[in-house]
């Protein structure tokens, strides 16, 4: 090869292979036994959106869902009905969401960067993909988040406040979280504590997480509260 | 006296002055310029829900209303047009939420009890009032808080996270908060700091602040958006 062609293959130019988990394999206790991601929000059910954004998404070559046992047939179906071809697995989770996130990890062999959203979080855009995977590259992970508004305070077992928290330095962290597929899998492999999120596994592994900003819309759909809240955002777009 | 009839006056026998101090400072600049505490809630402006409920307590004697200077017009005519004859000041606050506390703090001389309350929190219920001042009997502070539902993180100005806080120590703080006369006078008196409420001064100047169950639906009013949100919330009570 001439010398200038040669030069185009270069790593960033190297197409990554990018893989999506959504995770939605929750009971939904809060609702009251409905499962919220098959609640209709809009016309369509909660997760539909979901995965819609992930299909539209160029970035994203593979998506796995991650679903509760007796959600597995509705799920199939659902990804046959909407002809969702980059959809390569449905899956079922495990008793936490960590476990849940694992499950679909071992279906993401040969993914460059591994995406986690939250299949609750249906009013996400395409741009906080995009602007995960941009801010992912420094340090191999990123995470979606807003600043926090309230006052936070840390208190023990007796409610009484030992600190106020410093505002200024607080994030409400949601998903989309991004991560190099070697900093997820070794986090995975080596952590074993409790977490609410996959970021704080990369944290505890000794990896650096980069927040950048998420969106107040991004709700995480868990009561039939937040569930009329996502209509009237919805709605509210519309006009 | 004869003995027993003496002994009827105890401290907890003698009926405590209690002072509230409604908070409505502010200059509504998330709002796009509309004054929030104006604007209209299920026909009656956020602030009256706020003051009628104040109103309504039994156990509350005297009432403050700390406006900005461009609204104690406003204000003091709706006080007048309502008949609230708790209401015995109007005044005008100063540039932090906290100079416009102590404004009104000044017109609760002779109280044994102080409440403050946010002017753009208004679907609290009289509970949350009974139950503040209850929980402040232990140490002579008290703050209405809810349990945080997210995953909470602290980052440095590169936004690269450094710690995932622990969720189940964590506590979004609301008002009411309620205090003992001398304690939140002596915090205002000695402590200098900027702070985001009035309890994280009662925190730095010593005092031991309890929190006790506030309620998801006391919302802060600071957007168009929240403005909406307390509209549904409210119509939802009515159903």
């Amino acid at each position: 090869l001439p010398y200038n062609q040669g030069a185009l293959i270069t790593e960033s130019n190297i197409k990554s292979e990018v893989g999506a988990i959504i995770v939605a394999a929750g009971v939904g206790t809060r609702m009251g036994g409905v499962e919220k991601i098959r609640s209709p929000l809009g016309g369509q059910p909660v997760l539909s959106r979901v995965v819609a954004v992930f299909v539209g998404c160029a970035a994203v070559n593979r998506i796995v869902i991650v679903l509760a046992e007796s959600n597995i047939g509705w799920g199939k179906a659902l990804v046959a009905e909407s002809g969702w071809s980059k959809v390569t697995s449905v899956c079922p989770g495990g008793a936490r969401r960590q476990d849940s996130v694992a499950a679909g990890l071992k279906e993401l062999d040969g993914c460059d960067w591994v995406i986690v959203h939250d299949g609750a979080r249906p009013l996400l855009r395409e741009k906080l993909i995009s602007d995960g995977l941009a801010a992912a590259q420094e340090t191999g992970a990123a995470a979606a988040a807003v600043p926090v508004n309230d006052t936070i305070k840390l208190a023990g077992d007796d409610r009484v406040v030992e600190e106020t928290l410093p505002r200024e330095r607080l994030w409400v962290v949601q998903t989309p979280q991004l991560f190099r597929h070697d900093v997820i899998t070794a986090a995975y492999r080596e952590v074993a504590a409790d977490v609410t999120d996959d970021a704080a596994l990369v944290e505890q592994w000794g990896g650096r997480v980069k927040l950048y900003p998420g969106a107040y819309d991004n709700i995480k759909v868990t009561t039939q509260f937040d569930l009329a809240l996502a209509g009237v955002l919805l709605e509210s777009y519309e006009e």
